[in-house]
């Protein structure tokens, strides 16, 4: 498939030889719908009426948000590569993620926190994935 | 088409009485497609051979991309909506997207820089269309 | 006083012939202190046993921190600057920040949201003095 | 010194057991000034006249401004506190930091970028002290 991210790494100016393109745009797309889910969950939590139930995951959402909208910036981001930096922000999000997963899976009775938990773990495993391919 | 903005909105706790769920779906992934294009579009126009004839596009799609960034997450949230703050949110939106639209139609030979415009364009109608419904 | 906003612009590398530089120097650093006041707020109302009673409070001070956020980013750019963008951007600011305001100043028992209230009139006001300056 | 970071921690409604106020209050402050300083300079180099030299360093300086965003306000929020999180966080933050400090360094001909250096050395210092603090 060609997400809106591939097609703009396709026209990079330059050549991509630290990494799989496929891989990075995966990880990037799923940054940016990790930010929207977390965003919309955790506004979703704040007017449930188990609210005090849910502080903690709503906590560790809005973190998720913010810490994906800054790895899916820095990823979008080709020029001047550095590795060391890639990998310290993509170390983070896969860790921030996973916790946040973790939290959300055991809010059962929740519809729209099961969505962000699915949304977070595919995240963590996208950071995964592009850590094992980066050059 | 049922999007992860949709099945988010959806699974919301209370009714949404204020607004189109699928307008209000719809422009939220316009605004988080358009931090996307933005931000690997300006590290793309850094890379370029021509960057001192993209500095005014750089800097358009910047603001672009934290504008955008900021009216996908307001968008995403509905309790306590506050019809105001949304409408003047919308409004900085289609107009600093309009704006990046403009300026990056006009580099017509950087295939990543009309990508980024035709985002920034949508994101700008989906703005729009968002305003009409609003009640 | 020359704080960093201001020791920034004066390092600029080209004219700044739109804008007094104290009135932007001093707009920049009244909406990165409301992005901090709003985080931190909505953080500690979400731990107070009255959350339910905050509920809208704290969402329009998560809408505050990410439109602040913004405003900065795009006022702490100088090059290829475009009247139109700032302003809209400002004007959007201005509402939002003076919505959160009048929100927490209806919560008198809660000292953080006190300050926080502060923090938002603040940037309100620096905003509308930035658009009063414009060029 | 009392900054604002500090006044909001003193005001938050539940103990603060797991940290230090002022490292945590003083690392707070380095990162959003770090955000200004990095988005500032990043927007005066892209208008030096040799900004071909200086793209890796623009890089970095939007890089490091969207991770000390995200870590500042990781950072503000106290609520359900996971240290697991925030150690991610902040050695990914004190790894970016030090990326854009040394590369800054290098440009010594620009006194914006040196003051960048600067701040993003700060902040770097402040994330390692606040790491060694946290329980």
């Amino acid at each position: 498939m060609v997400t809106p991210a591939l097609e703009m790494l396709e026209r990079y100016p330059a050549r991509l030889s630290h990494v799989d393109r496929r891989a990075l745009a995966n990880c990037i797309e799923e940054c940016f719908a990790c930010v929207e889910a977390c965003t919309a969950s955790a506004d979703a939590s704040l007017c449930e009426e188990e609210v005090t139930e849910l502080r903690k995951c709503i906590r560790v959402t809005l973190d998720c948000a913010d810490v994906c909208d800054a790895t899916g910036r820095v990823l979008s981001r080709n020029t001047g590569y550095d590795a060391h930096v890639t990998r310290a922000v993509l170390e983070s999000c896969a860790t921030v993620c996973a916790a946040a997963a973790d939290e959300c899976e055991r809010h059962t009775g929740h519809d729209h926190v099961q969505l962000c938990a699915a949304a977070c773990r595919r995240c963590a495993t996208a950071c995964r994935e592009l850590l094992a391919e980066l050059a």
